[in-house]
């Protein structure tokens, strides 16, 4: 990897960035793809985050950045346009500016949860689906279940003015959409999603009655903590075909590439080059 | 090079960033010693610059930033404190922040041409020397010689005011030091330095009257266009020890390592190490 005086940075805001993963994946592709371009991990606290942004994109050689934990909020706040997604995600975490000066934020943390279903050959067009937590990942993935022609979406959150708020966004962007508040029951739908923390530390509960699963569902996970959580070791027990979190992590990659204008690549080629763990 | 959550940030700040050298030297030596650092280049423009420090300096894991062109004297008046070399040179190229906060300046500019010199075998004390270019590089140069024990600088500038005041600076901080203004004729003087841009472009006339350098003279070069300059190759030719730029360069970078709390090591390991051209 060349530094010089050439390269364009993707600054990458969050904090703590103990585990952020996008250097270990963006800049092992582009040394191998020749492109002269860096994701530059910035330790942000929020205080200091908007005008750190407005800040980055002063300087010449920005080519965008990418928002994580704790300003996704914030930063739809503070971009000059948003995207349908990240306008009913009510967050996002990627950020360019236009030839006009005009900051653009986008969202893909949805995007990534399905190009993974489709590449596992699901149509989602007309599908029914369980999100489980309204956070900013849940917001995300609906929202991009609901781009991508989903008839109905049930919400479930601990805390329901979540997924009322989610409601309501979805319902303004898609008012053909059907939007249910309320239990996390899966019985009877086709796509399944724990958007939820549930499994990142050990002895968690579940996210769900996982014996109410279809055995015919689609179930998707967002911890990363192991390849295969306990979640989806039982889901799969069950019959179901599964998702793991970094397939979605890495399937959103590409969508970022193309919308910083940098040259794309597969998800596969991103996962066989990045350095995830030394 | 492994950029990961836990790299600590150099900031290279300037415009135009095209030519900067700091990455490539940097960041070669970080990853040969396992060093979690990077030099980061950040094209700023001047109306930006003071926003921009600030709010890099509130970054968790900013370790230290470069300053170049044209931010160095505006950087002096932004940090807490300076050192006394960047009070006399009037300008500074590194920030750090201090435990308490505050941002402590320096500058080493000056600091890598005496080190240069000493590597040659020089002894500085007591030494008379002659500075032709009083900008932002001439400056830091006198004010090291002065740091280092000479006892007499000769001061020469094509802005008679840009000698005067940097004259005024010297003999605050150093009032034994005798300092004298005006003629830029080498004649009697035991070092002789080129700080102007003479030598950048083809076609330049030489910064003084070779014929009148002692044979005996140290004359050295900030000028880096050529390993050796026309003017150093005129002055060899007269029997004077010469100096190159890139001295300099790579002497003044263990001092910058020390500065910001990294492990050090030679210019000469450096030198070794560094990707000038690809």
């Amino acid at each position: 990897m060349r530094v010089d005086g050439d390269t364009e940075l993707i600054a990458h805001l969050g904090f703590p960035t103990h585990a952020f993963k996008a250097p270990l994946i963006y800049n092992p592709y582009f040394e191998s793809a020749g492109i002269n371009a860096l994701v530059v991990p910035m330790g942000c606290r929020a205080p200091e985050f908007p005008q750190m942004l407005r800040s980055l994109f002063r300087l010449e050689n920005i080519r965008g950045a990418l928002i994580t934990m704790p300003h996704k909020v914030r930063a739809a706040e503070l971009v000059d346009e948003l995207s349908p997604t990240a306008r009913v995600a009510g967050a996002c975490n990627a950020v360019k500016r236009a030839p006009s000066g005009r900051l653009i934020g986008d969202m893909f943390d949805g995007e990534g949860f399905v190009r993974a279903l489709r590449r596992k050959g699901l149509e989602l067009r007309g599908i029914d689906a369980l999100v489980v937590g309204c956070g900013g990942v849940g917001s995300a993935i609906a929202a991009s279940l609901a781009a991508a022609g989903a008839s109905r979406l049930a919400l479930h959150d601990i805390a329901p003015m979540c997924a009322t708020a989610l409601a309501q966004r979805l319902r303004a962007q898609y008012p053909q959409l059907q939007v249910d508040i309320g239990s996390n029951d899966p019985a009877g739908f086709g796509v399944v999603v724990n958007a939820t923390p549930l499994g990142m530390s050990p002895g968690d509960a579940l996210p769900l009655e996982v014996s109410r699963l279809e055995p015919r569902a689609f179930v998707g996970e967002v911890v990363m903590t192991a390849e295969v959580t306990e979640f989806l070791r039982q889901a799969r027990a069950r019959g179901c075909e599964v998702q793991p979190g970094a397939d979605m992590l890495f399937e959103q990659i590409p969508a970022y590439l193309e919308f910083f204008g940098l040259p794309t690549t597969t998800a596969q080629n991103l996962r066989d080059l990045a350095r995830l763990y030394p």
